[in-house]
């Protein structure tokens, strides 16, 4: 932490020991993280029916530790001290946020929080046999109980007036989000979308798709990718780069980073894409400041600004000619002469190339959203009871044709697809969206204040947006919600509009249609 | 399982509530070892400090989950109900080896055991960086206040009656053995060794050391050494081969077994001795009651017995002729043509050559007892204080010229080469012999047993073998003390006589000296 707004651990008594006692159960958690990275990674088959009362142990105990009526008492105490200090210095934000933590915590019942855990954990395998064999059907009744028990949940958590139970879900997700600052963002959003959609669709001019079907052999990916992470900033003495079948971040820490991703022997931009994704929320985790881990002030903002984070780096940088004029000439030593017959023009049209399709994690730039719409619109009508879930596939496959004009062949390829629901994981979906509009706005505020930021990209120099990046956005852990963030780097409330200048800037030349 | 033996869960409640109690404070423990693997094998370097904390936590946990008051009640109440029955059945057994665990665990103070994993933490790392240095001097301190740690909880362990405190250390790792029964062995043993070695080295025939110089790329022995574990029953459907610094085997339970090894670009013995090594200790444990995992009915015996399987299958097997009758036809498919000019005699002296040298773990089976034999005498010394601690390394060397007639050239290579008293293991080492000596006095018995045991190995045939541990030794866990199993399955006491005859059996031809 080089950042001048680099906090100090605590030093008043009243803080070291509520902070001591937070610590101990964040504890529990970050040894629950690693075994869920195991789990995904490494853990042999036989291990998964002890590794699952394993991590509900720890579950369980983080909760108690938690919730103990002495960190309530605790907390007490170290309010009446931050009354008479800076409301954003770093002491005054962690106990503001843990007091917030811990009434939200102490509100869920124990009986409830083991009913989710177990229904998740079922529902899980039950979605992934459904998955497997594309049968709603046999899915259907644990997301009914996933469902009843969220918007229980829910209940216990209460919401602001006005709202609904959808608020206090996402809450956990990006606190303090509802579902009606995401729907003033969406419903503008979406209609340009459609617009831009529908003038690539009439193009006449197709970019290259050549470097997405070549074959390459997965070692030369592998060293490739771990190259390319490496060179944007990741630090691998603090972290580990493995696979798994969904890629994602994870880890105990901000020097212990465990993230994955995935190969597919025909096209390496699958697994370039997931490693500049994972990178971006890696590299924000290990910007967080190791003296005030498990504290507030040393845990990212919330799931919108980890994904601003991810898609910046995965967007912004990867997907930009810069970085193409950087990296192909590095092929070569990965890749031998595979990629010769490839120009630089061919890598950067097959990084943008827009094609509407069924599969969210497959989609491009352009689509990405209409996906996340989707399902944030889904999931607020079941959680609201204005759709029986019998109904979700024949719903979910007529707003694919609405927002995307495509088919859905099948339950596995639609609503089967994602598996956030099935891990009771509802509130959070339209943080991608915003985090990816985030991501737009924060570059173009990096561009004013780096002079030359992307051209040092084509000379390999990433290491300006990192430091930018550190000191404008990790530096600060939970200190600001997403949009008082927004407004405090940019100047300006959180818009569509940065995202749309992207990708018109990029797509209407690309399709030919200036 | 499929031995008759094996045990089913219980089902009088007063068994249940003891064992669910138990079992809570085992799947800590069983996290502690994933965790434990994952910092030798997986952690990045910035991960250490945090590791330590949670390791810490998960022990403290653990101790105070088992040795909860009611944990107490538990046993008392199926004491009462266990009277009744056999005393070798499943759920005496259990109730039994609970009850020993328990009135030990609760004689330590929880200061106490905080104290010696802080200590074992921090003198470890001493002793990396004394070893890395090779100055004794730096861990002294460190060894010292080891030994006086040790010897308080010895002392509130306490011993039996004409014992002494190294009897209450080892029983941890060899429940009851007290050093006057580890005396009675090493003596006499100690003479017939020296004996035979004087002899080896007074030959003139001296076996072919080609294969052992012969180096091999990393990435087929890897590839090899993998098939050999497959191929002598290693599940790895519940379990894993990994690379460490130190070659173990850890992992959480039977169906989660982590193993080891590691690899010298110019010997692959020293990666297939490893590995064949652990992959004893791995069968053990995955060939532990699932049902009991947790219980003293799915845990291993002691660590003789867990020894005695390592060394069967790296020795007995691993070094016989008729292994590697079976394994050199395939080398071509692991190394080309690279080992072709290696006959089958050259492959079978390679893995049988008598060398005495300054390091344990390098050795070979006719010295390896000897270094067993000089830590044994020294640790004694240093509890019953008949050797100030600061006189280690003279004594070290002097007993290395004494048993091995090698002259020790630093204390890197000397007293400083073996983890386990910076850990605070001290009572460890001797069952590494006791453990040798099983295993020759097993395969004797298996070899009477098994009719054309051997001459399937020439066959790639090792499930006889495997089934017969399991069904002789595995299947008890600790239903039997160290000498009660040698007993039961050979019908005489723990002999050196079946190692002796195993040595010169082999030796004495390989030297000329019949």
């Amino acid at each position: 932490m080089t950042s001048a707004t680099a906090s100090t651990p605590a030093t008043h008594s009243a803080f070291t020991h509520l902070f001591a006692g937070v610590q101990e159960a964040y504890l529990l958690n970050s040894t629950a993280s690693i075994l869920g990275w195991d789990q995904e990674t490494m853990m042999p088959n036989g291990g998964a029916e002890l590794r699952s009362r394993q991590l509900s142990q720890l579950a369980r105990l983080g909760h108690e530790s938690f919730t103990s009526p002495k960190i309530g008492e605790l907390i007490a105490a170290a309010q009446d001290v931050v009354h008479s200090m800076p409301a954003d210095c770093a002491d005054a934000v962690n106990v503001r946020e843990i007091s917030r933590d811990y009434h939200k915590a102490t509100k869920l019942p124990s009986s409830l929080i083991a009913e989710l855990a177990q229904t998740a954990s079922q529902a899980q395998h039950a979605w992934v046999e459904a998955r497997r064999e594309s049968n709603f059907k046999k899915f259907q009744p644990w997301l009914e109980k996933t469902v009843q028990l969220n918007i229980q949940k829910a209940q216990c958590l209460g919401w602001p007036k006005g709202g609904e139970a959808w608020d206090a879900l996402a809450d956990y997700y990006e606190p303090a989000l509802t579902a009606a600052d995401v729907t003033r963002v969406f419903e503008p959003l979406r209609a340009r979308l459609q617009k831009l959609l529908d003038r690539i669709r009439g193009a006449s001019k197709q970019p290259s798709n050549a470097f997405n079907e070549l074959a390459l052999p997965i070692e030369a990916q592998e060293k490739f990718v771990r190259h390319m992470a490496k060179s944007i900033g990741f630090d691998f003495s603090c972290g580990r780069l493995d696979r798994s079948a969904h890629p994602f971040c994870g880890g105990s820490h901000c020097r212990d980073v465990r993230m994955t991703t995935r190969y597919a022997p025909t096209c390496v931009f699958d697994a370039l894409g997931s490693t500049m994704h994972e990178s971006g929320h890696g590299m924000y985790e290990q910007g967080l400041d190791f003296a005030q881990a498990g504290l507030p002030m040393g845990t990212a903002a919330g799931l919108s600004v980890h994904e601003s984070q991810s898609r910046m780096w995965e967007n912004q940088v990867g997907r930009s000619m810069p970085f193409w004029k950087w990296a192909r000439p590095q092929l070569g030593a990965f890749f031998e002469d595979a990629c010769d017959h490839l120009t630089l023009e061919h890598l950067y049209q097959a990084a943008n190339v827009v094609e509407p399709g069924f599969i969210r994690v497959e989609s491009d730039e352009a689509t990405y959203n209409m996906h996340v719409m989707i399902r944030f619109q889904l999931e607020r009508d079941m959680l609201n009871g204005n759709m029986p879930i019998a109904e979700l596939p024949a719903v979910w496959n007529k707003m694919y044709k609405d927002y995307l004009g495509v088919s859905v062949p099948d339950d596995r390829r639609g609503c089967l697809q994602d598996v956030h629901w099935s891990m009771g994981a509802i509130g959070y979906f339209p943080t991608y969206t915003l985090g990816t509009l985030l991501a737009a706005q924060l570059f173009e505020r990096a561009r004013k204040d780096i002079p030359g930021l992307e051209d040092g990209f084509t000379r390999g120099e990433f290491a300006p947006l990192l430091s930018w990046l550190r000191a404008n956005v990790h530096c600060h852990g939970r200190r600001y919600r997403l949009d008082e963030l927004c407004r405090k780097i940019t100047g300006a409330p959180l818009s569509a509009d940065p995202m749309m200048r992207h990708l018109e800037a990029k797509l209407l030349p690309l399709y030919g249609l200036e």
